[in-house]
Order: C-alpha cells, then sequence, then structure tokens
C-alpha cells in the first residue's frame, strides 16, 4: 500500500508550559497526514467531496503511543499508509520519527461517510469505491 | 475513586466542514477534563508545579472510540475518573454522554514527570506520592 | 444594548512554552463570547441556521490589545456587546478583566452572511433583520 | 527590512460548518510566519531562549483585515516583515495572498521579553540587541 512522508517542524503554539507538545496537536497532525496520504493516492479530500458526492472521513476509533517528547523547533517525520481496507472503513498508521528513532504510533479506524438520504443533516457510511481502493495500491 | 462530571457546550469552533466536532477538539476536552478531576480531588495541576515541584502529567498511550457525533450548541457531559495508579503513571477513563447515551469513551495512561535533576532541560518521571494518591480514593 | 459577562478558566493547553495564554486561543474565546452573546439574546448561531436559513457571522476585522497576560488555573471575566449594527455588518466589543484590572481589549467587525443563490458554494451579506437588532437592544 | 514568504495550504481542520478558515486559526499562522521570519533572519526563537537567554515575542497588538475567504484545500502565500524596531518592542506586517489577490493583511506589535529577575515567574520587556535589530536589515 502507498506510504506518505512528511515532514512537519513543531512550532511555539504546538507546545504546552512543559515545553513539549500539547498531545492533541499531534492529532491535528495526523488528520492533516490522513489527507496528504489521501492527496497523494491523486484522491484528495477535496474530491471526496466534489467528484464522489462524499461528506468526509470522520474518526471512529483511534490510538497514539508516545515515546518521545518533541519541542518547538524539532522536525519530525510522519509516515502514514492506510493498513486494510473494510467496506466502509479503513485502518491508518502513522509512524513518527525523530531521525532514526520512533517517536510516536497512531492507529485510526476511519469511515468514509456522506450525507444520509432521509435526513440530509445526518452522516450515513458509505462503501469505499473500488477505485478509491485502488489509487492506494498503486503506492 | 473520585469520579468528576461537568458539562462542555460544542462551540462553532469546534466544528468542522462535516458539521460534526473534529476529533482533537475531543482530546483538548479530555486534557481539561484530567486536569479537572485533578482540581475536584483537591491538587489541581497548579498544585502539582507549586507545592509538589512537579512538571505535570503527559500522556503516555491515549486511546478514543467515537460512537455519536455532536455539533455546535450540543451539550456533552465527561465523566473522568482514575481507574488505577502505579508507582509513576496512571489510568484515567473519559465517558462522554449525550443525554442517556454514550457518545465517546476514552482512556489515557499518564505519567507525573519533573524535571531531570541531572539535565534540567528533561523531564523525568516520579514515583506519585501516596499523598496525591489519597485524594483521589476518597472521592 | 445587551452586555454578556462569563468566566472563563485558562487551561493548561492554551498556553505556550513562556507559561502565559498563546494569544491565537483568545481569538477562539472571543468568538464563543460572540456566540453566547447571541445566545443571551435569544439567537443562538443555531437559530441564524436553522431559523433564518443563514450561514454564519464571519470576521471582516478584529483587533485585540493585550495588556496583562494569565495563565493556567487563572479565571478571566469576558464582557461582550455589539457596539453599532450596519446594515448588514455589526461591530462588537470583548473587555477582559482580571479581577478589576482589564486585561485585553478587543474589536470585532462581522458580517451576516448566508448562501449566494447565484452561487450555494459562496457566502453573500445580507441586511441583518430588525427583529435580530430589537433582540440585543433589550439588555 | 528582510520578508520572509512561505506557502500555506489550508487544512480540514482549520476550517468552520461554513466551510471556510475558523478565523483563529489564521493567528497561529501569522504566530508561525512571525517565528520562520525570525528563523530566515538567523535568529530562530530556539536561539532567542538559548543563544539570548530571552523567553518570547508575546502579542501586545493585533490586528488582522479579511477580504477574501479560503476553505480547505486552498494554498495561500503569506509574506511577513518587521516594519520597525522600537526599543523593546517591534511591529510586523502579514500580507495573506491568494494568486495575486490581497486575501488578509494583519498588523502585530510584539515585545522582547525575558524573565524579571525580581521574580522569575514574570515576563519583564527587554531591549533589543542591536545585533538582532541588524539581522533583519541584511534582507
Amino acid at each position: 500500500m502507498l506510504t506518505n512522508r512528511r515532514d512537519v517542524q513543531i512550532q511555539w503554539g504546538d507546545c504546552d508550559p512543559a515545553n513539549i507538545v500539547y498531545y492533541p496537536r499531534y492529532f491535528e497532525m495526523f488528520d492533516d497526514s490522513t489527507s496528504a496520504l489521501f492527496a497523494a493516492a491523486g484522491c484528495s479530500k477535496q474530491d471526496l467531496v466534489r467528484v464522489y458526492g462524499l461528506v468526509g472521513i470522520p474518526m471512529v476509533d483511534t490510538r497514539a503511543k508516545f515515546y518521545i517528547p518533541s519541542t518547538y523547533g524539532d522536525v519530525i517525520t510522519i509516515e502514514s499508509r492506510i493498513e486494510k481496507f473494510n467496506r466502509s472503513s479503513f485502518e491508518v498508521t502513522h509512524r513518527v520519527l525523530k531521525g532514526e528513532a520512533l517517536a510516536i504510533e497512531a492507529f485510526e479506524t476511519r469511515v468514509l461517510v456522506g450525507r444520509d438520504p432521509a435526513d440530509p443533516d445526518k452522516l450515513k457510511s458509505t462503501a469505499i469505491p473500488a477505485e478509491i481502493v485502488e489509487k492506494f495500491k498503486r503506492g
């Protein structure tokens, strides 16, 4: 499966009074990394909406294990890939590296959703089009 | 063990273009809820620093399972408690309720840290004072 | 005009490595305060959408002057009021108090918008209904 | 004076239910842009702390005027420069461009601070070293 790597520089505003990243910021970085992975596969989040008429890929279950802290100015590398596609959900992993060392591991189960035809204010899970799955196999 | 309950109203800026809470915001709410739990026990985060000379309670491992989405204007109740104290780490759970329904379950392993005497730029885990553990048993 | 007051406790995650509030967090608090002001007037942001078919009140121009810093655990009071309604825009001020002292002054010009009938992906400013203006005069 | 330009791609989590950037996120981008400007001048925020023994450059007064909204996937260019150095404060402008169009103008007055020798829990403004001012004149 396609793996996407991106470097992120930790910013002053990502850090807390202990001088390390305030951990909810990592989940923002992971969400951006999943978006970047979709873009790298040739299916950006905008495409999900504009091409496929969907709404997004909300989180169902996520976990992160933090091994090494970072502070502002540090550059981390986030490696992201989809491990598995299910019918309407899929599993993503993010590995955060500081140099050679594994700093964080994160796991996500997300689901592809569109508007519920019966009530457009509600979201409804959707089978992942085979065409989208194919894009990630090319990597 | 002491359980702390607090109501949080979802704000406009907590929500994303799908009109539901952007999930990293929940981790901010959970971090605030753990702080509120410590304050309810009579040991606020400020006390950790000023009374005990410590730095904080960074996250080691966290997981959240999302069952029901929320949008701005919704009021959720977050119930938080420490499930277990280890030597220098402890386990927190948060249950998010919307009315009677369980909307999210979150789990945290945190560690109590101070400055490393050998290098004050580094953090070092610290045995949790029995006096702090006692405060949570009173609940 | 109606003035709304609310107390906000500064959280750990609001603060940066200098141990003071990371200033973009204040703009989040001010946005929430403007929402709270509308709710206090009997016209919540949800009402703007559901009752009036509008989209929101995006920011056109905002300024904040910071006099006294705050850190986690501090409680600040935010006093918010609309100073003036124009045709489709309005001016809000927020005064942040720490005890008796004026800690921050903020100014906003916002505009009421709906979907552009010619292109629903675009936003278009809308005359503020007299009925909404009236709600703020009662205060 | 040195001008720094950087491109920023708007992320899903930067946007609100109106499908445009939630404006406090722009202030985070501007704070990062001021940090990037200092780094481009050869005086990163880490240098302020480690080389000069200072604490940071907190905000005293900031204003932003929003002309054109952006949504996720959009790429904006932020052009940042210091307009003027005073004794311990300095003025920064940020111009946000979408293609050729001016989307946002932002203004900052910041102050250079260190720890107050009389009370290390407090911040105290510091005269800006001539050596730092020189770095920005080279641009």
